[in-house]
């Protein structure tokens, strides 16, 4: 099953989107779908923003005096049971709602080099497009042989496979219930292959004019483009 | 003004606090007050589980397999208005709702020795007591010049002034909206003085029955037993 929430900002109405992509309103038989934001990389987490998260085709906004907004595209676990100390990686699937495609935009002066936390760079408004869809496990055979790409200004920059995770899903969720009580509409993501702009020296960070495509095997696509805040 | 949430856990109701200490049900007259969480320290921010923040007289959890978890005195700085590229510090006065005593328990393995984000550290079940009050900012004549107190089993461990504040509550408040959106009921932690368990000799770590207690002031006392995960 396809979860999608449809309609504009600040009303959007939950929907289940079938093969021919056609979306059903759901909303006069269930409560909104309201994904939270976990910023994960295998490593930990923090909830955001509601500000930060942002639908699949919304504009991204380079954050003033920024010169370094970088793109990742990441396979994104959506959490749907409260998850406290789970007893093993096995444990995870239990409470795992689905999958989405997660943009983990992030300032790499503002995450690196101006000191304190790796989550400064990664809570700026806008800096999470997460959808289109929320695939249901059932949908999604397995979630560590999925495809990730992504492309500048029609450049592919990221060419990845979730096959290639340090740490897999099951294991990263797992993970994290052992250091915080995870929450139904928590998102975890997942880390991000080769291919984005800090240490590479041929590719540029975002500039405003500039558009971005994501695409994960079975999860559908992003497109958005980038403004200046 | 002190404001307070007062009730059984998950039932709380908003209440204003008189001066002979006498708590007011609000509930007929206005909607619950809903603190959110932000982990600064002069540094940055997290926007927090909700099974984080508890009451200032609650049950701090040590988590499991955890061998340091420490104490910090904060004064917290809760958020009343939008906040998104103040134009200065003094605009900061403007989208302050008021202050707080903030324990901002930290696991200092979790932060430090086990890679990864900071934040991690920060976000276990029970981390973050607040209260008693919200102590509007007509009642807190200098926010600069209030002495903040920490006592473990008695032992005074810190007893500092946010004179002593690397950077004051204006510029951190303005300096965080730089970087992300701050929206009403986030809280600011802003830093905590010397007297913490890691990096002294003579100090533990916090051990299940432990009594912590803590106080700034005009802002209230708290008073947390200290149980295991």
């Amino acid at each position: 099953m396809k979860l999608a929430r449809v309609g504009p900002l600040g009303r959007e109405r939950p929907a289940v989107v079938d093969d021919e992509g056609t979306r059903w309103d759901l909303s006069p038989v269930t409560a909104d779908i309201d994904a939270g934001f976990l910023a994960g990389d295998g490593l930990a987490r923090a909830r955001d923003a509601p500000n930060t998260v942002i639908g699949p085709d919304d504009t991204v906004l380079i954050p003033r005096r920024s010169v370094k907004t970088d793109y990742e595209v990441e396979l994104a676990v959506v959490i749907g049971q409260t998850a406290r100390y789970l007893d093993s990686p096995a444990a995870a699937a239990d409470v795992i709602a689905g999958y989405a495609i997660s943009n983990d935009v992030s300032e790499r002066e503002f995450q690196l080099e101006r000191g304190g936390q790796w989550d400064k760079g990664k809570s700026c408004e806008t800096f999470n497009p997460l959808g289109p869809w929320l695939v249901t496990p059932d949908e999604v055979e397995d979630p560590q042989a999925l495809g990730l790409r992504l492309w500048v200004n029609g450049e592919l920059r990221q060419d990845g496979d979730t096959g290639n995770m340090i740490f897999d899903v099951a294991y990263l969720v797992w993970y994290l219930s052992q250091f915080m009580v995870l929450e139904p509409g928590d998102v975890v993501n997942t880390g991000t292959p080769a291919g984005v702009a800090v240490g590479a020296n041929d590719y540029a960070y975002l500039q405003a004019g500039d558009v971005v495509e994501l695409e994960i095997d079975g999860l559908g696509r992003q497109r958005q483009t980038v403004g200046q805040a």
